[in-house]
């Protein structure tokens, strides 16, 4: 590798070339700690000296591990001694706002955080939102087609990709910096590179569709005396609020007792005893009309007995007070740990069965385990929760095994959000078709075949791949 | 062929495989009236059918075109004698709706307007709108990503797609019948088959994504004095109507004049004189306040100079005067007879001047022709009518040069809804670099590497094809 490395520090600098010390004190995975443990951490300035790096680490078939903001959840990042870590952290210019057309051309390296401020100088809004927008990247973003807490108004990250250039395997530079809304000129190419985890190219540079913004928000919190309320809930709002509804993040009462009466974390806004609690939002541009037809929705879905009971927040304080019973994971990790946590998707018509199902598998297997849901219901995600006292490997694969087995009757899936990494490679054909993984292969063995880009992650190793 | 089709008629039945006066009595192109020539018309009843027909194609190595409603622009669906069509008009069958998470399934062969009934039935709708609806099917809308009128709010075709199940050329049925708004679980196949056109699959059946019903619909015509005020009504409109503009339909004053006074087919709700007319809609909930809101915006941008005239629809039978000239296809083709017809896209700030340029270069070299320009300007599409008093090949390749050439430097699209197909094969180098071609022949090689998928569509011929 060191031959290798020589070659590489003539294009990016020698100072751009990590190594020792300077690659054990990054992290690679915020919720463990786990240090980076690549042979090197290459740092290209632009896409065409990442370019040339890729052509040299393809002549000498050296595998590389994109990396972003390393805020990922399921060992995406993850990077072994022999392989290299190119970080795009130097790509980090936002290089055009077209307002007329409402776009935003950035380099991969940018943190999401800047983006959305970068649309807000300009009264537009990046609509993508979640907890790590001040270290994730929009490159990260794109390769984990990102989701959030918007998705059920805008979508997920690839809703909002109108071109990107990537960097393929061989060091070619694929660039589709495409910048209008409409474009069926051939394949649409971006699409192979959003949501593959860096398996089939490394993102430089993309197109970014911005919105109008809703500078009006309206958030409640409410109780749901049932499932079918719950359900019936979404659909009223859907209707009552049109285009308007921006959140509808469920949390289970496992959740909402747990951060609120069980750890004292939070005062609770409603009494406890609901089986559902809704973090509900409107989003408008006129504060007085938005703020009525927010109150008369509610007021009828009281009044039908789909919510027992409601608190609308009244100040930005009071709405940050409600988002932080839902955004509490800290409080999770806390008081549950060992922790085991689950990013699944499933019909939401389903979810009532699927959660009472594990809750009475759990409690057969572990007597003392804890579950905790809750989620992006509108969007059929679930993050799910188990505290069952243990962190150890083999403990780990029987909850995942209860986890995730009942989502393939269902049409569910293992991964909502997060993607597949190294940690939910084996669980694949649980949501995938056999057809399915074999055609992902085709795509890989046509892009990759020499598995140079995030090797072994996303796909389980193919028969043929075994030495 | 005539073994195989004998191979064939024991799977689809005999009655299901069409020739001679069967196969040339119907057209493959609605403009041109062009016949099918195809060797046969083969009408499998669902998807095991229709793998089972592939598999003998692919044994015998041939090639296929699938068939939707034919409605398409681009030569898409042409079928030479040696090649057979699939006419997926069996596949007729709207399988499951579910209110809960607002997703209708069906099969490929579902008129887009059955679709809309389908959602509209359960007060949902199903937002994806083009002229042809009554006779294009979800399968064409899909193959195509189509666009249509919406755009701007909710998106082509490919947001509106949840999951799908596709044919790949060897009979392999790849079901991805997703039903959640998020899935990462690995790469997102049911890219590769929306836009490709029929050349990397055949979609069979799809999970479509309802939305809620926006019953109230506002409409005006208004006239813009300059392209500046144009683009500043755009973006006043996305601020003041917010997530509720559902149109942005403009018209240059050659178009407008020509489908009223000068052809005396619609009278003219405003006066003539303007340099640009827009039709814009907002759609919403509560009829009173969206009809306050939108008055409002529009009085607003009166007041600010971005409109110089307007007129409101103040009943169905108006919006519906409105809309007929700018729908007024046929009042296009009869009085510019013979004419070409361009669907482009480009950065809506390049706008005014490409058209500019386009209206000197044609007067130089027809000083006698016309041309009429109208389109989505929301999603930076224009649709582009030339008449030059001939139909000759030499005279419309003439033209195509003077309409594509200049979107090359503007990073503009030879198609921005209507697809590639024969028609704009040979220009798809002026949208897409050489590395984005490479990269689209590799995809077309690892999906199908016998050509037998609606060969010679979408990509040039290349060098290695040639005999």
């Amino acid at each position: 590798m060191d031959a290798l490395l020589n070659d590489i520090a003539t294009v990016v600098g020698q100072g751009n070339v990590l190594t020792g010390a300077d690659v054990v004190t990054r992290r690679v995975d915020w919720l463990s700690g786990e240090p980076c443990r690549a042979g090197a951490i290459v740092r290209p300035a632009d896409t065409d000296e990442l370019a040339s790096v890729m052509r040299l680490c393809h002549a000498a078939r050296q595998p590389v591990v994109a990396h972003g903001g390393l805020t990922g959840l399921v060992h995406g990042a993850t990077t072994a001694p022999h392989e290299l870590a190119i970080s795009l952290e130097r790509l980090s210019a936002i290089e055009a706002l077209d307002p007329i057309g409402g776009t935003l051309t950035v380099q991969a390296g940018v943190p999401l955080q800047r983006v959305q401020e970068a649309a807000e100088a300009e009264g537009l809004q990046f609509p993508l939102d979640l907890g790590a927008r001040g270290s994730c990247t929009i490159g990260g973003n794109i390769a984990t087609n990102a989701g959030g807490v918007r998705v059920i108004r805008y979508g997920m990250m690839r809703q909002q990709v109108l071109g990107l250039e990537a960097v393929l395997a061989d060091g070619t530079v694929v660039s589709s910096l495409n910048r209008m809304l409409k474009n069926n000129a051939g394949y649409d190419l971006k699409q192979l590179f959003i949501g593959s985890e860096g398996t089939l190219g490394i993102v430089t540079r993309a197109v970014l569709k911005l919105q109008p913004r809703l500078p009006s928000e309206q958030t409640a919190l409410v109780a749901c005396p049932d499932f079918e309320a719950l359900t019936a809930l979404l659909r009223h709002l859907g209707h009552r609020l049109g285009g308007a509804l921006g959140t509808f993040e469920v949390m289970w009462d496992n959740h909402y007792r747990l951060l609120t009466e069980e750890s004292g974390r939070h005062a609770p806004p409603l009494a406890l005893g609901a089986p559902f609690y809704v973090l509900v939002e409107s989003l408008g541009l006129d504060p007085e009309r938005n703020a009525v037809q927010f109150t008369e929705a509610l007021e009828a879905a009281l009044a039908d007995r789909l919510i027992s009971d409601a608190v609308v927040a009244q100040s930005a304080t009071q709405r940050d007070a409600l988002w932080a019973i839902r955004e509490d994971i800290e409080g999770l990790l806390q008081t549950l740990a060992p922790l085991f946590t689950f990013d699944i998707s499933l019909p939401i018509a389903e979810m009532a069965t699927y959660v009472a199902e594990l809750e009475s598998a759990l409690a057969r297997d572990w007597p003392e385990g804890r579950l905790v849901v809750f989620g992006h219901l509108g969007d059929g995600n679930l993050h799910v929760s188990v505290s069952v006292g243990s962190a150890e490997r083999e403990v780990r694969c029987a909850v995942e095994h209860l986890v995730y087995a009942p989502l393939t009757p269902l049409g569910g899936s293992v991964s909502a959000e997060h993607g597949i990494g190294l940690e939910k490679r084996d669980y694949l054909s649980l949501s995938r078709s056999p057809e399915e993984i074999a055609l992902m292969r085709t795509l890989k063995r046509a892009l990759d075949p020499h598995h140079l880009l995030n090797p072994h992650k996303v796909l389980p190793p193919a028969p043929e791949d075994t030495p």
